[in-house]
């Protein structure tokens, strides 16, 4: 076991106010926004730039004590879970977007920097960030979990969107992965090394992003279906003949039901796809007139506009609340997300199989998806005290998980690994490439003081 | 030194000829199509399976031995070059489609399928792979090298098109690098450790790629200028545009002349932008009307057309054969090309720049580029035995590499690094990312058998 007396004097005297042992201050570090337990860290550290975030990683390696960084903490899946202790880092101080180039379409920011202040900022440029995992989250915990969201079916994840990282490692030394050249041949990939390590590998400080024009015509459109089963198959159409929406969001018909309660709204009381289409006016005209084409086949009853950007605000806001609005429905409960991603041609299936399995179990749950990339959610609002249900909706996720998994897909299209999902990965990607895995996190950082306990299962 | 002849005697015995120390054989297989002098292996064996190839690699890392994966052999930058000796491990019997997905697009090839035979194994479908580097290189080797390329500006790199990988690694264990779900979130990226990765870190047998469908329209044009600099602002502006054009090629006056003679074309004697579009109609009529406005605003004097398949083919094959228009030029010389990659902002300078070095030197040499990505290419015929000529071209090459380096840009956009661009490593990363490298490297690879003096720059 690791001393913090050292770490945490030196943390206190150099720092002040901004080190800090206050319980809780150190609860609040030690979640996240679901089911997940907290454990809290010993001490939380708020830092400014990336030369105190590697002086703070010097001090914890000196002791061989966990360093655990900290954006906004919205983690579905254990990420900040403190399960040996030591230092949170939190870096939302570091919220400066460093530059903006908009000939090259890139910005540099730190990594506490939000999207919606990303985007907020940029707007007036004619520039948007696109990636939106719902979450107002640093786009520094953005980078680390890989994140994406609804727009990912045309933008990309942050895997695609990400140039280039400031990264301080367990050793303390700082560096930069990359040029912010569009493309690159050189040397190992250390971008996309980090981008998904969730914490495990090295502190994320900066990020340096590719931007998109604000496109100069956008239209949104919510288009109602029979059944969950007929809105995922014309989602699986839209895809397969190429229409290159900007978003397609799956909501079933319950989840329809309590976002309108939780957010007064009136979509209608259906199985729902969500579409938005971004690109010249001429453009989004012959996508929407490609699509409207397509869901009739599927039973599509009614296809309603969302065309102020008013109304669209309105309309993602209400999606990126379904979270919530499923906690709503029974309160006091917590969050669990499944996040399943599938092929394509097997996302009809997976949905199904899901419906079945909440139905089975009488739960209190809704799906939702990011149906465009074969992803999607169980959102289950669950008694954390309840030891039975609690086993029954580990159960059901274990069920998705194995079936994404025989169908060639993953257990985590966009939440991460975190503490949640270490004990699948095994069946996900074999023994070999785990101890791969094993073999890259030693080796970067020996002593394990990065984030222990993510991703990689207990050997 | 290690010792082959337990090695050597083993394959022989498994594989009969399949194994072979010809001295023709071996020396196809140490060069590849430039400057670089052979360096030939001592031994060459061509693989069927995975399994045979985790057979070689098992045999050589007994001994210590080097082994080389070997493609199409169209490496730019040495990458073949056996400077330990060993054994080249050749893929191109492995050159089976495995599945196509057309629901899904995607598919999975054996690493010696070649582009062009993938592309017309998927043409009665409707699909296509748009990584196209110019030769017809095998998809293993593509992966391995991060290729690119004319489409990369619309559709990525093999980075973002290359779902999963089969990799034999160092001590002959067999991974999948991931599922094939469009985005995952679960553990480290090992798909883009090995993509780039040249052999380094293991042996890539079996590639996923994403496919597209085979757009409804297409248009190619070609759009001559009054100087070089105005083509790349051209160029520029179109990008920055946001126009999704699929190609945008910058030809500079020469390279027009030279390749006019060598291909039998006439496209005029202009500093040249050849375009392609892909979408719909509407939708190419549209990009094209665009482009044409914008174009005009750089002085181009003539917008002409290649509206048949068997032109838009005629007219790629020419930009594909540039390289060769350029050698043909100077008969007996060999072939170097640089490739600079930098910021969108800072191309035209970088032209501008590059064209000057040129014209100083005296040398043989043309300018063209992908330049919708900022990368581009002087194509130098080099006397391979004049050293004083070697040791201009060599100057060239770095001061542009500064340039790029010093503008945010790469040594490399998509040639890689091979032997060839070794020294520039450490300027470009910094001497903290080369020790990760390294880290990396030490990890994965402990004997140093992967295609040893590749990439990372000498301790």
């Amino acid at each position: 076991m690791y001393d913090q007396s050292a770490a945490f004097a030196a943390l206190a005297a150099r720092y002040g106010t901004r080190f800090s042992r206050s319980q809780a201050l150190r609860e609040q570090h030690g979640g996240g926004e679901t089911h997940h337990a907290i454990v809290a860290p010993d001490a939380v550290f708020f830092a400014e730039t990336t030369g105190e975030v590697a002086d703070a990683v010097k001090l914890c390696a000196a002791e061989g004590m966990p360093i655990i960084a900290f954006g906004a903490g919205t983690s579905l899946e254990g990420h900040l879970v403190a399960s040996r202790g030591g230092l949170s880092l939190d870096l939302t101080h570091m919220n400066k977007v460093l530059r903006v180039s908009p000939e090259d379409l890139d910005c540099t920011v730190e990594a506490g920097v939000t999207r919606e202040a990303l985007n907020a900022y940029l707007r007036d440029q004619g520039l948007f960030f696109p990636v939106d995992p719902g979450a107002n989250a640093t786009l520094g915990g953005m980078a680390a979990t890989r994140a994406s969201g609804t727009n990912a079916v045309r933008y990309g994840t942050m895997r695609d969107n990400v140039l280039s990282l400031t990264v301080v490692l367990a050793n303390g030394e700082v560096i930069r992965t990359s040029s912010r050249a569009r493309k690159s041949a050189a040397g190992y990939d250390l971008t996309r090394l980090f981008v998904g390590s969730e914490g495990t590998l090295g502190i994320i400080t900066e990020v340096t992003l590719r931007l998109h024009g604000i496109p100069e015509a956008t239209a949104a459109a919510i288009c109602r279906f029979p059944d969950l089963v007929s809105a995922a198959q014309a989602a699986i159409a839209v895809i397969q003949y190429g229409v290159p929406i900007a978003r397609v969001e799956l909501m079933e018909k319950r989840l329809v039901d309590y976002t309108n309660a939780y957010s007064r709204l009136d979509l209608g009381s259906a199985d729902t796809l969500l579409f938005e289409f971004h690109g010249s006016e001429k453009g989004v005209a012959e996508q929407v007139e490609t699509v409207c084409g397509i869901v009739a086949d599927f039973g599509a009853a009614e296809f309603s506009w969302a065309t102020t950007p008013e109304e669209r605000s309105r309309l993602w806001k209400a999606r990126h609340d379904a979270f919530y609005a499923v906690l709503a429905a029974r309160p006091g409960a917590k969050g669990w997300a499944t996040d399943i991603c599938v092929p394509i041609s097997e996302l009809a299936g997976s949905v199904a199989l899901a419906r079945d399995l909440v139905e089975t179990a009488g739960a209190t749950a809704a799906i939702l998806g990011h149906v465009g990339d074969g992803n999607f959610h169980v959102m289950f609002a669950v008694d954390p005290d309840d030891p039975a249900e609690l086993s029954r909706v580990r159960a059901i996720n274990a069920d998705l998980i194995h079936h994404a998994i025989a169908v060639g897909g993953t257990s985590t299209g966009e939440h991460g690994i975190g503490a949640g999902k270490v004990d699948y990965m095994r069946e996900e990607f074999g023994d070999a490439a785990i101890a791969l895995m094993r073999v890259l996190k030693s080796a970067i950082d020996p002593q394990g003081i990065l984030n222990p306990d993510k991703i990689l299962p207990p050997t």
